[in-house]
């Protein structure tokens, strides 16, 4: 029989249609293997390119031989200008906003071919201390209400260069979407007088069904009401508003868990396009005891219909249950390191 | 200079990147045409076929020497079951409800090739008295919280059949979506005593920049806070809150008003794949004064990536009003009846 089931977190409905249920490996991609060079001459963001890219906002060094590990750039088709000014206007019931705000690419690594999910441990924490740095740094504009920090990989997903890269788009508004997340959380801290993503997560790891890895601070697991098959959450298990709070220890095993889950993935659906987004509350709720961030990892494997889009709910075809069963059991000790063409 | 807007009804911001801009006829798909056939053995939706599909719920008959004009079927792979009952629980945060509700699909022609921006007016106007009579048969049941009308062109809009159809899906919630809506809706009410969607159709009538077709009515237009491009809403002129009140010669003029411009669509952006669904408030709220039903069509022309997804706030980079310039200079005339092939 179907089931309706409730995001508890943004209050939506998803179907899980069991009469239309698929297996996981049903979901894979089935692609062919591409062999991706470690270099290509016309790519912005490959090493020996840099002079193609707008002045970099900052880089890490490498450990290696390589001259650097990760470059931080504004992004050159920027959606918003950092050159304007967040001046508002209201006429009649249009409300506008002049298009301030930032918008940088974050290049994972000099190498064309190396997909995060293949990259050393270590070499994700970098990416991630980047990530950290520009949020904290881009945090204190005070015209700066909100940071979205995101992924692109693969066309469905949205990417248009394939060097692996991630974004982040700094708004001068809390996106509609995310204060209406922070409203129902309080909410349920005002009812109940607890974080709900904490009493969450200590449910589902007691439940365990839905849990595919549990580290020393983080938990990564297929989500109870998952609008589309393999949607994963990543939670820290200490309790922080904003993702500009991770610690560096918790930087090197939230490396360790991301790493690992795009790396199941790649092998068990065969390499879908995907994104993933960090989901932090803004900045100036650094301290809030209601809301959570976390990490959302969905892999693009179906498309939005005419229903979803009319209604704001979704089918979804497969179990998160055995989304997070198969998960499980997907190897992924020979993946690491092995880079270009797997 | 970029620009963020506000979608009024949702409170959602919009940026609309014009560092990225594009002319409206640059997002014509550049298909080639493929004739297609007005009939096909295998497809369950063709003339004789009818026996492939599960029993009619409801027919329209035809004028001329066709069996039918319209029918009506439960999906044979339905994401709810009307055999369910919507039973609720509640175990920690986990809420959910069994399956239940309708889902139906209604075959616009019994011809395989007549997309519906091509049909006779007349014919659409039989269509929209099926989506009209489901919808007040199917609001009688007193488990059935909300319906959501809606149709899937092309693949990349979820269509999984080519036979041009159309579908509705009856829940047992009103989707959380939907409520936002309903409630932001009342607030406008509650402040200024009158319909927020009323004010703004008059607003644009006057406006006029956005306006597309204006009829007896009916007004179309391009949305102002659109999040992709060439998103598009018919609005009655005549305040209703649900769909189910509309009149008979409303249907014929909203018939003329929706053929008119898919047929645009069809022939400006070379036939892109597109959703529409008809937005109307719960049956239940059929008085109230707050709300107000429309047809929103959404041309399937760009990707939604990680920003989107993470945060709720969409990059549109062609400028409404540009939009609606180009879509009013699309001339239709010839398109109609013209069938297979075009």
């Amino acid at each position: 029989m179907p089931e309706l089931r409730q995001n508890f977190f943004s209050k939506e409905w998803v179907i899980i249609a069991t009469e239309r249920a698929k297996r996981p490996e049903e979901l894979a991609t089935h692609r062919a293997v591409q062999p991706i060079p470690a270099f290509v001459e016309t790519c912005p963001f490959c090493q020996g390119n840099e002079s193609k890219t707008p002045p970099e906002v900052m880089r890490l060094p490498a450990n290696g031989s390589e001259p650097w590990a990760v470059r931080v750039i504004p992004n050159k088709f920027a959606a918003l200008s950092s050159e304007a000014q967040p001046t508002r206007s209201l006429q009649h019931l249009r409300r506008r906003i002049d298009g301030f705000g930032f918008h940088e690419v974050i290049i994972d690594s000099p190498d064309h071919s190396k997909y995060m999910g293949l990259l050393p441990d270590a070499h994700v924490a970098d990416i991630l201390r980047a990530f950290k740095q520009r949020y904290n740094t881009l945090s204190l504009d005070q015209r700066i209400a909100h940071i979205t920090l995101f992924k692109n990989h693969g066309s469905d997903a949205g990417a248009s260069l394939q060097h692996p890269h991630s974004q982040l788009i700094a708004t001068p508004v809390i996106p509609s979407q995310v204060r209406h997340r922070l409203f129902e959380a309080l909410r349920h801290y005002d009812d109940v007088g607890e974080c709900m993503f904490c009493h969450m997560v200590e449910r589902e790891i007691e439940d365990q069904t839905r849990v595919v890895i549990k580290s020393e601070h983080f938990v990564a697991m297929e989500v109870f009401a998952s609008a589309t098959p393999f949607a994963t959450h990543i939670f820290p298990l200490r309790h922080m508003a904003s993702f500009g709070d991770i610690s560096a220890p918790e930087i090197v095993d939230l490396a360790r868990v991301l790493r690992t889950m795009l790396a199941k993935i790649y092998v068990g659906l065969e390499n879908p396009d995907f994104n993933f987004t960090v989901r932090s509350g803004p900045a100036e709720y650094a301290g809030a005891r209601h809301f959570h961030w976390y990490v959302s990892v969905i892999p693009r494997l179906t498309r939005v219909a005419g229903f979803e889009l009319g209604s704001g709910m979704f089918i979804n075809t497969v179990l998160p249950e055995a989304a997070a069963e198969f998960l499980r059991n997907v190897s992924v000790d020979k993946a690491v390191g092995a880079g270009a063409g797997v």
